[in-house]
């Protein structure tokens, strides 16, 4: 087993979760963080994806002026929206660009958010009580970011959405620093790798240092917002793409001044925004958002589809089934996005399990893939409220299928970057040449495929429409085993003529079958 | 170290999340079923919550009559009800206690569900692609049945609700009599017990019949509700509480007979229902319940309170902060429920710190915990929504302390269940007599004794309000810190005279702390 991978240590922290080491540390309230984490990227990924809603509210509710402010409701004023039949197709198409803009804006500031929680969690390895209540405090204040949001996108030349947003940044910042300070006055806490270092003090100046660069630009922000907003917002951006403007920084750095020496005491540690993401974490917040997404489709259909009682004694004859018969549509557009939702859960599922290690642009894929994904229920309540007009319904099942194709499409380069340097973050069956890897384009190629085929098919066939494009949806699955018996076949095929070559080797068991792979692996790097 | 237990061979199975045991089996497309677990839990615990929706929506419309109707929307109908201040206290305790009634029916419906996919997984221990799919078709089925639920409450006299229910319960009864046959097919997926065992055939059997008894049940009730609709009620009571019943059976014709001897193959494995729950999967679970009714409650006022543009203009002259103002004790009662939630989910998690293995009671403590617990954004909305009249603001206070009085006291509950086989379910520190055990009293007792202490005031505090309780709510932790802080001045103090009693082991140093509690172990078991 030449090619078994020596877990990164920051997997391996978190990798230890049977009972057994939890048990030393809990005797003296020290605990391994594992639950907490899971806990927070929970929240965090359903924050990130609740976002939708206001988003998707705000936008609709100055085009239906007085009578959706009189109804209300946010996610009652959305089936709403047919009754304006009117309205040209390019102020639908400007109002949902809008739309989808500001929604992945707020999903990057959750996950930033999120992404420095994580690395946060990688410099403290273990947590007591008092971690545990700051940590929650930190949750709280990050769950109040979606409010200022709201407020920044309703009232966009008030400063105080503006405001609060950069008083919730300090807070958080001011809450993670506590952490460090905790953590370093504390060193059984840290992860093993600060704990036995010698340069701790620098290590935590480093540290304080990158934690707090976000909060001094927000406490600037705050302080523009009070007489000069647009400023403000400029800081704003500035903040969430922090870690990508220094990154472009360094890399050009290191282009003109060549290979910099590495700074003294980066042999035992480095708090970098290069180093990889816990590849658990990715995985824990990356389900939070699958789960959330298709959850938020059966909340639509309980709230929206359960006719009233009255009704149905008034329009339908007291006939229930003919009352939910109205609302087919409805059903048919529920079980296409859950089968696509839960297939690309599928696909990134399957994909993750021949990754290794997630670098930083693997990172930043995923998270636009899950924007993507996050964005479902908006293609959702497009197909299933225009079912009726045809030139409306082609333009929704368009959106749908662009939606589709940016979250597969993601998914696809999150592959393609991992086989750049397919030795550092691949598992051996997926590379090149490997058991899989054929099997995984076609699995990561599917959906793509799938949407541009469905997007083409609302250009040239007049008589497309939603329900089409449903039952295409619910088709997937089929397809995708179907997709799995021909490959299973074409490798078999390939498998009995080399088999035929060296007749050694034709039926090893399944429990030999890592040996079996042992020839195709490469060194250990 | 002798005390260390060995770990349950189901939890050994989900325990190895590391990266080196899932390469093995990715190779040949069989992935060890962890995260499919995870993402599985999330789906449920947050479909099992967010049923608290459709709940609240049915039960006020009929009391608002036309004028809710009118309005439209779920969501927007709760913040309307203070406009019938003339309802007497009797009917709000009336309406209160048949919401709570039903939210907990259906969530225990979704928890059943939850332990059969389970135990199911307890025996089928690795998974392919075609198990996962099946496991998605699943999870969409099982996302289906709040629906069927909400048609239920809505119409509870016509049988299609029911009917319903029961095509959903067959479905997936079916689907995992798939899932089941599929991996006895291919034993390799099987959990290492079952492909070892030599009895495989009859253990299928077993398994199945057991599967499919609650379908078999349902697909009576199906029958019966064409033309009977109250059997249909009764068979799915039956569904619904058939571990509880053929526990209690089991119990009694054990009184009865005696000590059965046990069945032939029992050696080797039993698919029981007295079986424990696989811990990892009810932490999963509950992690998924907390972190849902977290964001239920941001969501709520993401949803309201951002106020309207043309509002902010006609009534406060265009001053925001004016107008955040008026919903200042929303943001309070905000605050006071989310610290609250996330105070409960660390005690939570500091109790499952403690434990090692989860006894069906156990379990069955923890899902009426997590109901009440789904059950805050109610107590929310309570308390948000009637901050003006001082009667009902009594009143809902007083609901919102029984709420979380339930499902702190279910928590404590679970503790001493687990006390009471201490040798087998809790960590030694937590035993009687072990380290952590004064604590962990004072952090379980807490929740239960603050929300009595809030209840009593209610009654004897004539000027009690919302703000005061949420202020409560928000001081809690603080409380909790202090408490924290005074019982290890007390340990301290205690270790301090046993060490000048024994002077060779007074100071041990933190790695050296397992050593120390090894005197306190008792023998393994």
């Amino acid at each position: 087993m030449s090619g078994r991978q020596t877990p990164e240590p920051a997997l391996d922290r978190q990798g230890d979760c049977s009972t057994g080491p939890r048990d030393e540390g809990a005797a003296d309230g020290i605990q391994h963080s594992h639950r907490m984490l899971s806990f927070s990227d929970a929240l965090l990924s359903i924050i990130a994806t609740v976002m939708i809603l206001p988003v998707t509210h705000m936008e609709i509710t100055p085009e239906q002026g007085d009578a959706a402010s009189a109804g209300g409701s946010p996610l009652g004023s959305l089936p709403a929206a047919p009754e304006h039949p009117q309205k040209s197709d390019k102020s639908v198409q400007n109002l949902l660009a809008t739309r989808i803009a500001v929604y992945l804006m707020t999903f990057l500031i959750v996950t930033v958010a999120w992404a420095a929680h994580t690395r946060l969690f990688q410099i403290v390895g273990k947590i007591d009580d008092t971690l545990a209540l700051l940590n929650l405090a930190c949750m709280m204040t990050i769950t109040f970011l979606p409010f200022t949001f709201s407020l920044m996108v309703t009232f966009p030349e008030v400063p105080l959405g503006i405001f609060l947003f950069c008083v919730c940044v300090i807070a958080i910042g001011a809450i993670q620093a506590l952490i460090v300070v905790y953590a370093f006055h504390f060193p059984h806490l840290l992860s093993p790798q600060i704990e036995g270092s010698a340069h701790r003090a620098p290590h935590r100046r480093h540290i304080l240092g990158i934690i707090l660069q976000g909060p001094t630009l927000c406490l600037a922000a705050a302080g523009f917002s009070l007489f000069f907003y647009p400023a403000s917002y400029l800081l704003m951006a500035t903040v969430v793409f922090l870690p990508y403007i220094s990154k472009a920084a360094g890399w050009c750095r290191d282009r003109l001044a060549g290979s910099r020496e590495p700074p003294a005491h980066s042999l035992e540690f480095t708090f970098d925004l290069h180093e990889p993401l816990s590849k658990e974490r990715v995985e824990a917040f990356s389900d939070g958002v699958y789960a959330i997404v298709a959850t938020l489709l059966i909340l639509d259909i309980c709230e929206d589809n359960v006719p009233d009682p009255k009704e149905v004694k008034a329009k339908f004859g007291g006939s229930l089934v003919a009352a939910l018969g109205t609302s087919g549509p409805q059903f048919l557009a529920y079980f296409g996005s859950f089968v696509t939702v839960g297939l690309l859960w599928f696909a990134h599922h399957s994909l993750f399990l021949h990754i290794r290690k997630v670098t930083r642009p693997m990172g930043l894929l995923n998270t636009l893939s899950l924007a993507f994904v996050g964005g479902l229920p908006l293609a959702y309540q497009q197909t299933s409220a225009f079912e009726k007009q045809s030139p409306r319904e082609l333009e929704s099942v368009r959106v749908s299928c662009a939606i589709i194709f940016f979250a597969s499409i993601f998914q696809f380069a999150i592959w393609t970057t991992a086989l750049l340097q397919e030795g550092e973050t691949l598992q051996p069956s997926a590379r090149f040449g490997g058991r899989e890897h054929a099997f995984m384009f076609a699995k990561l190629a599917l959906y793509p495929c799938a949407s541009l085929l469905a997007f083409a098919s609302t250009c040239i066939l007049s008589r497309f429409s939603t329900a089409i494009f449903h039952v295409m949806q619910i088709a997937v699955p089929f397809a995708f085993l179907l997709l799995r018996l021909l490959v299973r076949l074409a490798l078999a095929a390939l498998r009995a003529l080399r088999g035929l070559a060296r007749p050694g080797r034709t039926q090893p068991a399944p429990r030999a079958m890592d040996d079996a792979r042992a020839p195709l692996l490469p060194a250990p790097c």
